[in-house]
């Protein structure tokens, strides 16, 4: 398993910690896949062009939804559906025996838009993680131990509940591989799959001697969904100023083209929507939690095409395009553009792992034709061999690069201008923290409880009163007791708990702002923690300071850091199973690649200066509470005394300032140094954002970022 | 270069660390390449069968060789010996037109024969790692830094230097690829080759269209060295009791022949002398510093054949052998067995790491005949599939798993009677070295100063005395000022420093005992030590310390825990230059695989209970110093309060009792803990090693296990 880790891709395995696709059977444990649940957008135009965030509630109560009756209530035609899309297989211009509908949009995206939420409307299963596969006369849903009773309820009796994780549960390729004859044609629409999960795919069930069909022009589920599937977003874009964005797109596309010509390529397409959105200083909103829009680039060495709809195209956002020489063309022309460059015999640079099948293989047919026109064998594949940048490779007469996008790095490593945005937001972040704390401590004393998602919407209102502040960076966990100890937790109006001064409530949390994007996890006990939660609060708190003070030499990936926010809660057999850190976009997602701080060995990305990366230990102990302490971490590059090797040594500088529980150490536990780190820590809080509060807030603040008494002295 | 470690099979992983065959490109530094210079056999008979030893200078004298005027003296006649070899080039049973001259033996030992090193013979450089490539007009000789100044002395003008790691400098494939002309013929003793260092060979040389040509029947060297080559050793073997092997050979073999049946083979070619060794409780002496003997093993379903020269084995081995249904084979009939188990169609076992390309290629060639004689496709390989063991894989008809060795990990694993006799050995060895740094604190107050080597060999004096003493277990590291900073360094006695009181003094030694094997290394300062020194000194104390303590759980592989040995000099941006622990045999080889802890995350095996690993963290400042602590380790089961995840956690028990000079530590950047791991270690020390002394080596023992002062307090 773990060198099947080692050998995936940088940005694949980055995925895999956002849980873009989560391959169950190698990282059974992700830290977080906050999808939403079936569910509208977060962020909509207040129609002067102004964005507005809504909390989910509110989004729910609008569209006049809730987790239980969805759009595809299973009480009301489940079965239907199912007969309706098997009757799909055999139209002559179809003809598959099985059809895998999986959660994802065309761009790998973490959050999406509501009508590409197939397989929620097909299975009514409207958790955010799962893959459906529907054959002739069975139907069974994947999800993981998240969603098992979730989905046990949604699902009605014509779906088989694949467990994923658990032990014998076949993986879909090899459910397919045993229900299906030999020699099946099993569909796909190629747009939902990016072409290295295709190709994955296709090896796996050619076992078997069944055929991967891309049923092109039409995705089933739309088919059957006709008229009542939600329209796509058309939420405006905007330009996302240069002051924040720090580099200008003319220079941002000449970086890349100086990339195309390192690599002898004459075109790029650029697919994740956040890489679209970086490059060319834009921002939307038409997913929740995620600034970004949906898009393709391509860029070329002397122009650059955008392909979207055009009504999200204002006249000011025009001209911010057309004076970096952007041109514009319709979203659904991204295949004939791309034909059209194979026509050209143009050589294109691919990142397999996030372009999608659809594009990729219109790319190499059409490539093919061209050389069968010109009957000669052409160029071959050109395979790069930088260790750093593993490549996926394929056979053929493509004209193709296969490589990581050239913008996956570079947006990684934060520019001066991206980094002051987000030290900004993050002290408006911080300082409507302080509020919210100041007024649930007080709150909660009262004689009516507040339920998890009453506090998660008052956190929403006092971020709201920041300056800049735009959505949510992702749906709020509000975890009281037992809920802490479920990781992926999601209160929901209907069935959540009240938050009360018996045990410990974590809450993570973040937002999007103008100029940053946030995410932060503090736990916090009401009343009195009993000494295991004291305990195991000081273990979880001494890993952070671990990873927070650790320095490292250049070139050092994530994961060997990982062992430093383990090793005090390993040395009393505790331990957490999700990653230590990810990566955290500049205005934009709060989860991004390549670099991540985890257990898995499987992502080579070396940590590297002007690089955001979460530092997130926590513990979790079952049906009782759950503990995490979050920060974000900018890496830094040190001046020490020595630089061995005459290489640079790196460091971290934290970003968020928001008052850890002091209630909660137990300070015994605690060496000298660690003592000192939380005084440090605390009174760089009290410098920091007592100048943006006032009243009780900075009383609660000053209270709070007290020093540490060292019983130890 | 990381994502080519992480491909490398934990054995070759092993062998990297063991700089068995560094690939310099993947590995350029590598803790310890102790392999001897041009050198007679450390262990010889005292002719009553008991095994005496001779220190390395003795040994030097008794043959009239010094490194400097070997067997292969440039003065005399090196140019002759390049001019023999090249006719040999064009008989009609050769006709090659280059050769490469590796440093291996037959079975990838880390010691070997002096009748082996034809590599140092044909070159007259006689340092432990090199390889010598030959072509009718040129002459190259590839090393590593820690020997080019010697190989510049030591090669005639006809030879080309290749300075392995140096910029620029070309592998030696690359560079015949550069000097032949298309398709030549590159020649080489399949025996000194692993299959698979062959097939790399091959490959990277097909770029060319080149042929690798195994020379069968005679290594070319030989041919040329006639007479004057040593004859093989020929040291008797002697039976490893039962009270310090723990498990009887029958049990062994069972052992064996289970997972022979698990993997449906009807027999396993063991090759590495340490493993035939362990697994016939065995022990031999014809190398220096492992006690093992040349010979191959075959086990069979319900035979097992032991190939060995039956000299060497006295009556009451030959019993012991027999009584388990082992029989004896000349050493050289290894290859005509293979071949005629081919011909009964015996599915083989290869351990294609380690098993010489002669073997695995008469196997093969042998099961094609087969095939064709038969005039069927026959079995095809098979491919263990076992994410743990990466195979080897090989296409044709060959009926063979490529697997590793299923004895690696089964002698890393000690038992009760393995880790008793490590224990009681590492105490004696414990006592030797109380004597010794006694007698040396005293020696070097006097006028006349001793050298580094004068010191070594007082240190072996006082190891002879000891109870079941046998030998070194490698050359000793006796380095005093800018010595200690070379990490190979090995002091001559034509051209050593004497041990002063300026500076610091870095002694890394072990030895053999009838019961176990020892590998300890301390640094002390006889003198007044810099506060730099005691700075740099201190950090890697914290390093060993936090390695000591860690607590890891169940299938953690040992680069997870690399970090903590360095975070402490990290922190001031130093750092060293090779891996942290390496796995040590039970009375067997003092390096062996397949676990280690290294930076380089190449080695996926978990560390395991009963395993034994080095803690070795140091720092070395060029031209000024080199700091070194070594404790061996012995990995342990806890019992902790608790257990998350259901799995077992581990720790160390540490078996190394020698002081660690308190005036070198700068308590003032230990913590509370840190100290308190040094007074306990050394209260240890004193309960455990002070029953063993009297006098004043007792005085010198109480004086130097004095608690620290905490001067925090």
């Amino acid at each position: 398993m773990a060198i099947e880790a080692a050998r995936l891709s940088p940005s694949l395995a980055a995925a895999a910690f956002l849980a873009r696709r989560p391959p169950p059977a190698l990282f059974p444990f992700s830290l977080r896949r906050r999808l939403p649940l079936l569910r509208v957008l977060a962020g909509s135009s207040g129609g002067d062009g102004r964005v507005v965030a809504l909390s989910s509630s509110e989004l729910r109560k609008r569209r006049g939804l809730s987790s239980s009756s969805g759009a595809a209530d299973p009480a009301s035609g489940g079965d239907e559906k199912l007969r309706s899309l098997r009757r799909l297989f055999s139209r002559p211009d179809v003809g598959i025996d099985a059809y895998i509908v999986p959660s994802q949009d065309a761009h790998q995206s973490e959050f999406i838009a509501e009508c590409f939420m197939r397989r929620a409307y097909l299975t009514g299963f409207t958790g955010s993680a799962g893959t459906a596969v529907v054959t002739k006369d069975k139907a069974a849903l994947w999800t993981d131990g998240r969603y098992f009773l979730q989905a046990e309820k949604e699902l009605t009796h014509e779906w088989t509940l694949m467990r994923s994780g658990n032990h014998g549960v076949p993986t879909t390729s090899e459910w397919l591989n045993d229900v299906l004859p030999s020699g099946c044609r099993v569909g796909i629409d190629p747009f939902l799959f990016s072409f290295d999960a295709a190709e994955e795919l296709k090896d796996s069930i050619s076992n078997k001697n069944h055929e991967l069909v891309l049923v092109r022009g039409m995705n089933l589920v739309d088919e059957i969904w006709g008229d009542a599937r939600p329209k796509p977003p058309k939420e405006p874009t905007r330009v996302h100023d240069i002051k924040y964005a720090g580099i200008d797109v003319p220079s941002k596309l000449s970086f890349i083209r100086s990339h195309l010509a390192e690599n002898e390529c004459d075109a790029v397409v650029i697919s994740m929507l956040d890489e679209v959105a970086w490059l060319l200083n834009m921002r939307g909103s038409d997913v929740p939690h995620s600034p970004v829009f949906y898009s393709y680039l391509i860029v070329e060495v002397s122009t650059a095409t955008l392909f979207v709809d055009s009504n999200k195209v204002s006249e000011d956002v025009l001209e911010h395009l057309e004076k970096a020489g952007v041109k514009l063309k319709p979203y659904e022309a991204i295949v004939s553009e791309v034909e059209r460059l194979a026509e050209k015999c143009a050589k294109l640079w691919l990142d397999s792992s996030s372009v999608n099948a659809a594009i990729v293989t219109a790319f190499k047919s059409s490539c093919d034709k061209q050389m069968k026109k010109k009957g000669k064998a052409g160029k071959k594949v050109e395979k790069e061999a930088s260790s750093d940048e593993p490549t996926s490779v394929e056979n053929g007469t493509v004209n193709a690069v296969y490589n990581v996008s050239p913008v996956t790095l570079a947006k990684s490593v934060k520019n001066e201008a991206e980094i002051e945005g987000m030290k900004n937001s993050h002290l408006r972040d911080a300082a409507a923290l302080a509020e919210f704390w100041c007024w649930l401590e007080e709150e909660v004393c009262k004689s009516v409880p507040l339920t998890e998602v009453q506090v998660a919407e008052k956190l929403l209102e006092f971020r709201k009163k920041q300056d800049g502040f735009i959505e949510t960076s992702f749906d709020t966990i509000s975890g009281y007791g037992a809920n802490g100890a479920i990781i992926h937790y999601r209160p929901t109006p209907e069935d959540c708990s009240s938050v009360g001064s018996d045990n410990l409530f974590l809450l993570d949390s973040g937002a999007q702002y103008i100029d940053g994007t946030t995410d932060i996890t503090r736990t916090v006990h009401f009343g009195e923690p009993s000494p295991r939660q004291k305990e195991c609060f000081t273990r979880v708190l001494q890993g952070h300071i671990a990873l927070d003070q650790a320095v490292f030499p250049e070139r050092t990936p994530g994961f060997v850091l990982d062992v430093l926010a383990r090793t005090s809660l390993w040395k009393i057999g505790l331990d957490y199973r999700h990653g230590t850190g990810h990566g955290v976009g500049a205005a934009l997602n709060v989860h991004e690649g390549p670099q991540s701080i985890s257990y898995r060995y499987g992502n080579l990305t070396a940590l590297q200066k002007g690089m955001i990366v979460s530092n997130e230990p926590g513990y979790y102990e079952d049906n009782s509470f759950g503990i995490r302490i979050e920060n974000l971490l900018l890496i830094k590059e040190l001046n020490l005394a020595n630089s061995f090797g005459g290489i640079s040594y790196l460091g971290f500088e934290r970003l968020t300032f928001v008052p850890i529980q002091s209630k909660l150490i137990d300070v015994s536990l605690l060496s000298p140094s660690e003592i000192n780190w939380v005084n440090d820590y605390h009174e760089e809080v009290w410098d920091k954002v007592s100048p943006l509060l006032s009243g009780a807030t900075r009383d609660w603040l000053w209270k709070n970022t007290r020093p540490l008494l060292d019983v130890t002295h």
